[in-house]
Parts: C-alpha cells; sequence; structure tokens
C-alpha cells in the first residue's frame, strides 16, 4: 500500500490544435498522468487533428461537449489555430471553475489572447517571445527562465520545458516528493529541481531539513531480497537513494524517521536511546533490517 | 538559403502498440521530425490505439501495408503486446532493407525477441533491466547508462532517454551541429552530450578543434538588426554562442572560418593579415560586420 494516496481527484484539459508540437503536449501529459491526474483532449471539434504534421489524434471532445476541468493546459505548434479562433478563446474565457492555467512553449498565446495573463508574469517559445510582449501589452514577458509561476497560472519556455513546468506543479499540488517520484520514474535524471521563476508563496522546492539530518541514515543495512544495500545522502537531490545491487532508486523523507521509496511504500527507521540509526522495517512494528 | 541542406531522405518506421508510453515516442518524433527526417506511424493493426490510457492515436499503417523504412523504432508501455504478437515479430524481421534499429524503455523487448539484439550490448527501463537479461541470455544487458549504441542498434534507458538516443542519432546521421541545432530549437538546455555507451567507431561527439580555436572568436561584433552582439566560447556545449538582446543562440563550425547560426545561416568569419578575427559577413563576400 502507497504511505500517501496519490491526488487522482484533478481532472485537466489538454487542448490540442491541429499542428500542435508533440513534445509540447507529450511531455505534460506523461507527467500528469504518472501522477495520478485524469487527463483528457479537446479540440475545437472532434474531427482528428495532426501533431507535428505526423501523429494523427483523436481528441476525446470538442469544445461544445468537453466536460469541466480543474486544469486547462495549451501547448504550441501552429497554436494561432487556437489564439485566433474566436469560439476556443470564448470557451477558454466561459470555464470559470478553472483552478489552474497551464501553457508550453506559444500556448502562451492562447492565454495572453484570453486575458488570462493580463498583469501577470509570462514566458514562451524562445523565437516567440518578442512576439507575445509586442502583442500583449499587460503581460510582463520574461526570457531566459524554464517556466514562470504566478500561483495559478503558469507558462513555460519551448518544448522540453513543458516537462519541467509540469513536473513543478506535480510538486505544487502533490509535494516536492511525488514530483521527484515521477521524475525518476520516467527517467528524468536531468531535471534541475525549482530552475524556473517562482512568484507564488508556494514554493515545493525549500528544503525543511539540513543535510545533517539526511546524513545520520547513510550505511550499509540488510535488505529482505538483497545482501545488502547501500543509503546515500544526494546532496544535488536533497534526499537520500538507496543502491541495490548497482542501482540508485530515490528514498524520500515524510515525516520524523518516515520515508518512502521510489514506488512510494513506506520505509520506518528505528534509533538506539542513544538517538542512532539502527536499522529499519517496512511495517511499523515489522521485522528489522539492521544496519550493519 | 541553409548552408548544410537537412538530411530529409531517411524515412522512420514508429511502431505504436496500443498501451505505448507517450514521452517513449514523443521525445524521438520531436527530435527526428525537426531534424528533417520523414516519420510514419505503424502499429498491427489501422485500429486507433491509446496512448499512456489517454491519448488516441490512429496509425498511419498496419504491419499489412507499412512502407519500407530505413529506421525501425520501437517504444514502452504495455510492450509486450508488441513483442509477444508473432506477426509484429515475423513483420521486424522480415524488413530486410534497415539500416538502423532503435527503441526506447521496453521497446527493447521487441528488438530482442526478433533476435535483433543478439550478441549485441543493450539497456532497457530501470525497472525491466533484470528481466530482459533473464529472458534474452544473447543479449549484454548493461544498468545506468541512458544509450547504448552498437552502430546499427541503439537501445535507450526509460521514457525521456529516448529524446537523447534519438539526439545521438541525428548527430551520428547528420553531425553533432544537426543534434545541437535541433536540442537548441527544443530548449533541451540540460541535454548531456555524448552520455551513453559507444561501442561504435563513429563517435560524432570527439570535439576536433581545442577552445583557442574558438576563443579566437570571443567579442562584440557589430549586428545588422541590433547594435551589437556578443560572441562567447561555452565551453560546455564545446561551441560559440551568440548574445542578442540577452537571449542566447548557438554559432556552429563548420569548416576554416565558416560557421552557421541557429537557423542553420551561414556566418563567414574574415581576418587581417595577422590572423586576428577582424569580423562577419553573412555572404562570402558580403557586408562585413565588425569586430568592435
Amino acid at each position: 500500500m502507497p504511505l500517501v494516496k496519490k491526488d487522482d481527484s484533478k481532472t485537466i484539459a489538454f487542448y490540442l490544435q491541429n499542428g500542435v508540437e508533440v513534445l509540447d503536449f507529450a511531455g505534460p501529459m506523461e507527467v500528469f498522468t504518472y501522477a495520478g491526474y485524469k487527463v483528457f483532449t479537446v479540440s475545437a471539434t472532434q474531427e482528428p487533428i495532426k501533431s507535428q504534421g505526423v501523429l494523427q489524434v483523436v481528441p476525446d471532445y470538442s469544445i461544445e461537449n468537453a466536460p469541466k476541468a480543474d486544469i486547462l493546459a495549451f501547448f504550441g505548434g501552429n497554436s494561432g489555430a487556437a489564439s485566433q479562433n474566436e469560439k476556443v478563446i470564448k470557451w477558454v474565457q466561459g470555464q470559470k471553475d478553472v483552478q489552474y492555467h497551464f501553457s508550453v512553449c506559444t500556448g502562451a498565446f492562447v492565454l495572453a489572447e484570453a486575458g488570462v495573463l493580463d498583469g501577470k508574469t509570462a514566458t514562451t517559445f524562445h523565437n516567440a517571445l518578442a512576439d507575445l510582449e509586442a502583442n500583449y501589452l499587460k503581460v510582463d514577458v520574461r526570457k531566459n527562465v524554464r517556466f514562470v509561476d504566478n500561483g495559478n497560472v503558469i507558462t513555460t519556455a519551448g518544448i522540453s520545458a513543458g516537462i519541467d513546468g509540469a513536473l513543478h506543479l506535480v510538486a505544487k499540488l502533490q509535494g516536492l516528493n511525488a514530483a521527484k517520484r515521477t521524475a525518476y520514474y520516467m527517467e528524468y535524471d536531468n531535471w534541475n529541481l525549482g530552475n524556473g521563476l517562482i512568484l507564488s508563496d508556494d514554493n515545493p522546492y525549500n528544503q525543511t531539513e539540513p543535510a545533517s539530518f539526511y546524513t545520520a541514515f547513510e550505511g550499509t543495512y540488510e535488505h529482505p531480497r538483497s545482501s545488502q544495500v547501500q543509503l546515500i545522502y544526494n546532496r544535488k537531490e536533497g534526499n537520500l537513494v538507496v543502491e541495490n545491487k548497482g542501482l540508485q532508486s530515490p528514498v524520500l523523507h515524510i515525516v520524523d524517521d518516515v520515508f518512502s521509496d521510489a514506488g512510494n511504500e513506506p520505509v520506518f527507521f528505528h534509533r538506539n536511546n542513544s538517538g542512532d540509526v539502527i536499522g529499519y522495517s517496512l511495517t511499523k512494528e515489522g521485522t528489522l533490517y539492521k544496519k550493519l
């Protein structure tokens, strides 16, 4: 049983116009789906669209019949087909219970056209920064940032930056551990945590425990299915990792001496009377696997 | 006119089984499409498939009617639907003129089942490494590598590693500059160039010019549409970058004193009799923009 239930209650509408850039939406789709959200696709009509001139996609809904979503997401690649379509903009403006607006690349132009970015700070694809700035005077456009978080409106730079923006939103909604678990699953080794402009108070990257808290757990331990494993503090990631048969995976801090593994299963550490870590168990009162 | 014509002659068949992981194929699709290849999708039948349980995709072809391809690509996510489908494996084995086999994540199981990995070194999704090793004794399975290149058979680690594997194949086929241009376009800032196991002689990451060659071009220059620009040597990337109005983009070495910009347009540098760089022109004999 995973220690913390995934928050699978949020729904995310991915608006896909004909010509949408494939990685723009697929990166966030990978992230949000693994993190447990309900993703569906919407387009102006339910006619098949072609992404990147290559991939034939059938949208789940048209703007006429799409259900409500907690999060609305827009993507680049021929984004004028959305931002210059009055019906689409009216649909965006008509979605009143949206909790978060999210855009990747020139998807920002859809949010800008709908007025969602008025008075906000935003970014977009590197080749479109000047254009966004020139056309939407109420938007404070920033360059050289991978994403901008205004609290409930997140815009990202081009194409692959959508992955970082999506991981950031997962970190905001479910905590940094959920985002780390997702990045580990998708082998996004080069994730540069929190590498964006965060203008919101809910910054999920503030490390609460000092390095000394984590290094106290470092060492060699017994393991139920392996002769022994190593627990190591990864300074860059700010968390423990377990090395088992040459493969590393994260061991993330939950509370007190309770951690969770990459599969979100709990790990309970135990200390002796002097406060030294002596081992761990997989249930609170279960078998003790000793620190060697 | 771009200086070097993109090699758009190669065709790549993306085999997509029902349940295919969305980023597994979308990362490479983004890379190969931008780099100028002709990508098409194939599945067991032409019935729509669902990627990641979310995205409805209509394959361009079935294995019955798919045209020949220079490159065959396979992806993870329910990959047993392909590797355990005898008709699919026979189709893979029947493609005799394939120049490159490429897999992402558990797509390696399709190549393994078809015998393509026999006697080869390969990798796969972190959770599937032991399984690949146990089931395919003729395959030398490696962990902790982002991709393995045997020359004509490239396998990558999980999900997002497909982006790196695809950039690597572009670098092999069109040169490192083409891969760098693609990574710049898609804002894949964290690309760790050549971070894989390359068992082939055609290693595209061997830097031919020393740093001193590049630093000779550093400085402030006149610019046709800007008051001035800075040319800087980026040691990590091993190439020049131009900084124009706060935005950096690559300036890549072609031959002698000829470079190309991010849009693949030529830049001709000029020297005085002492060999010092004095400026550049955009055509061989065109206006000289001076080094200041």
